[in-house]
């Protein structure tokens, strides 16, 4: 999985008929030192992640294991709101600083 | 998935016989500023997108996750045409000011 | 997809069972200005492409939904001969002129 | 599969109900002389690996190929943890000299 | 598929249960030239190569389609050991005079 912050949306009206219903949520990666990298990824959200919240991006076709993602057209799909980041012994980053 | 903007066409009239009348879209994808990356892809069409539109972009296995692809040699699929695209609290792309 | 010239081929006599008989083409990717990448394949054949022949090329598990390549350990599969390649209203690429 | 380093962990409390009790660690890819590289991943571990430890990483759908992770929204596993990685003649890495 | 030489092995004695047996072959991947690429990877070898033998590489799914291999988390397979690799009308390696 790669880390990820949450950094908007993106809507589609006409699409796939079984992507009826997915939310979609833009997502920037993160390198391991929470800087962003060029990389981003149009993501499904199956627990409901906020703008700015750091997350848990699984891709390929381990984005349709979830009962809300399977047999659709997904290759990305969010799979946890990140809590903490530990490098070594240090505390990267922590989700309850970020909410203060 | 990716965002994509529907550049060009592909045709191949010899071809896996399954493939047959699948629509091929040139793809160029767009990083999140909506800047052209040096990326594109070829991609089946399931959604009748047309030229400029931007697009979702599905890829690897997920592309054949519809009734149109499915047990098709297709690496990537377009998915949806793309309504809106905001980051953070604006609008980076909106289809209704681009068809104007 | 991506768009690919036919540039070579690999020879391997001692390999997995299940791949005799399949023939190995190298094969260079272009960009979409027809330009070469530095990216190479060497993808298994099931159109009869020929050498400088532009082709459409799928990877991943794309590269088994063909009856030739099915249950064999490939990961790339050329499943077209390309015609003509448009980029909005310009036609890049048409494999009449270059037989001409 | 590609050589990594452990060097962190990853906590998500509200993820995914399947990836309940799942280990998450950072590990830091490694080139083939042993030197990070800018890549990282938050693998699932199945082997009990620890930090600093070597660690081969399966990713995409290999990730779900062992009864600890099959079905669920996994891309990348931990699945073995490195004795000896030996270039040509030469010993590139031994746990045991690691662990004196 | 990949061109790759064979430059080391990999040893790992705690894995997962599934890969006992399996040998790890440290696998250096070359452009369509024969140059080194950056790229690496452990590969599962199920045709027997040897040090500084050229080989074809699977990745991704592919790498489970042997009997040797399936069910295993394994995202990379030596599929078959290269005799001559030709560029246009050029020999660029033959294992034959490699082997003299």
């Amino acid at each position: 999985m790669q880390i990820a912050r949450v950094c908007g949306t993106v809507v589609s009206n006409h699409k796939e008929q079984s992507l009826t219903g997915v939310k979609f949520l833009l997502v920037q990666f993160l390198n391991e030192e929470g800087q962003p990298l060029s990389e981003y990824e149009v993501a499904a959200d199956s627990v409901g992640a906020g703008l700015d919240e750091w997350v848990l991006v699984s891709r390929g076709s381990a984005a349709r294991q979830s009962s809300s993602s399977e047999a659709r057209p997904l290759d990305a799909l969010i799979v946890g709101i990140i809590d903490t980041v530990s490098v070594g012994n240090q505390r990267l980053y922590s989700k309850r600083d970020q909410d203060r």
